[in-house]
């Protein structure tokens, strides 16, 4: 247990930051706290929950310990209240959410590493984990559509990215923390690079 | 078995209710028979169904039992058929409405409570049982942002009471029997209370 | 497991054409080749998927063999580029489409069957299996109430007719590939004969 430690620590940094992206996406939407909350959980542990149905490893680790449930609720009551007095500059938003990413992203592959599935599942698992959570709250919150927007796919593209890094990494021989580490370290520089360029995949427009 | 039978009997009731509230909710869509079976199943199943995949107890009982699904079926295509006739008054459908709402928080909280799981996971598992089969309906349906009006937070905040209030009694030292119908009887008038009184949460706006 | 051949292969090629459904869906709607990836994936295992979650019957099996990842990705970005130079007639679209639903129809249904769940289970776990993958698709690009359209519905009461004569003719005491073969000639005849008439089932329409 004692060994898993930072990594819970870490876990519980994505999952507060996540619960407070799901709560930014309430606002002008006038959605009220109980709203807020079902946003905040499902933003939170959507992406976590969604591979663990598919991977068969239920229930899903914030059932069994409620302190998750805990930190989503204490974060998103928090942060809609204090966003109510003043909104937090756009750039700090932009690098949590990043650093979330990284986070579930690494946290997915190394699961599906664990578990020995292959190569190319064990990145799709990182890929699901690091983004299902916005899908299901944009889907909630009836933005359908932006899931196919570029900014969503630069998350995507940055995840399995680092992702396929980690597995890479770990072939290679490295130790898991020093993959992760790298792995974490790209999805980070790719959607940053890609929220500032503005980067986009090429469109379907067919004739 | 013996004694499971009331809880059956009133499981199939809320059941029917929740098909007869979907089949309702497809009014003035255009929507065919098709369609009306599908919406029924989903607002009948759905609360159970994402409860049992999150607890991991699989496959869920609709599909052990067909029973459930014949219920479903005929209440659909009776309520259907019936309703061209003529619509039912407000005031059944809302008490109707209520009572489902109620069975299901009630045996959702059970359920976690005899799973050994953490109070506050027992409550939101009872609140997920009681509500997912109307928001899934509503995705559905399209009306995907109806999720966060005040009205499905008035059921939902009732729900957390009444399981709450379950989980509380039984620790206090009353029978299951008690507290369910304790638990049970407060989701009923708070729902009640809050559609006569249209309360709502605190709204979020951000400046 | 060479026994297994002839179905894999046909399971291959029905989930090719369900890609290749998924891609066609993103046209005209500014989606990129991200967005166009994920269609197809969820197109062509969604309605296994969600058969495997609700039997418990998990990882499925596209998470399992990564084959069918790479069958998927590759006609998907195959059919993304093709779809560019110009478009298939409608009707070849249409037949494909047509196939694949008689194939997962029946494969669903014989999950059923060889799970030894009631007979009516086993015919909805086929119908599952045949279109759920199309309603998550519509969910996802935003086209949540065409779910509710006549076009679907044909699909469904095709695969529902289908199911069920596959079901029957097994208790008739025919081989399982007999049985399999008529409930999927069944399907196919319904679903494009429904398209050339339109046909449609009764239409909700309340006073």
């Amino acid at each position: 247990m004692i060994s898993l430690l930072p990594h819970q620590w870490l876990e519980h940094v994505g999952i507060a930051v996540s619960a407070a992206t799901g709560v930014l996406a309430a606002r002008g939407k006038r959605i009220d706290l109980f709203g807020v909350l079902v946003l905040a959980l499902v933003t939170a542990f959507g992406g976590g929950t969604v591979r663990d149905v598919l991977v068969g490893d239920l229930p899903p680790v914030w059932l069994r310990t409620p302190d998750y449930l805990f930190n989503v609720v204490l974060t998103a009551v928090l942060v809609f209240f204090v966003v109510r007095l003043r909104s937090p500059p756009c750039a700090v938003l932009l690098i949590a959410d990043a650093c979330a990413l990284a986070l579930f992203t690494m946290i997915g592959t190394r699961k599906g590493v664990t578990l020995e599935f292959a190569a190319s599942v064990a990145v799709l698992l990182g890929v699901i984990t690091g983004v299902a959570g916005g899908i299901l709250r944009d889907i909630l919150t009836g933005e359908v559509p932006l899931v196919f927007q570029p900014e969503i796919h630069l998350y995507a593209t940055a995840a399995l990215c680092g992702a396929a890094a980690f597995v890479a990494l770990q072939r290679v021989g490295l130790s898991e923390s020093a993959a992760i580490s790298g792995g974490a370290l790209l999805v980070l520089l790719l959607s940053l690079a890609g929220i500032r360029r503005k980067n986009a995949l090429p469109i379907f427009e067919s004739k």
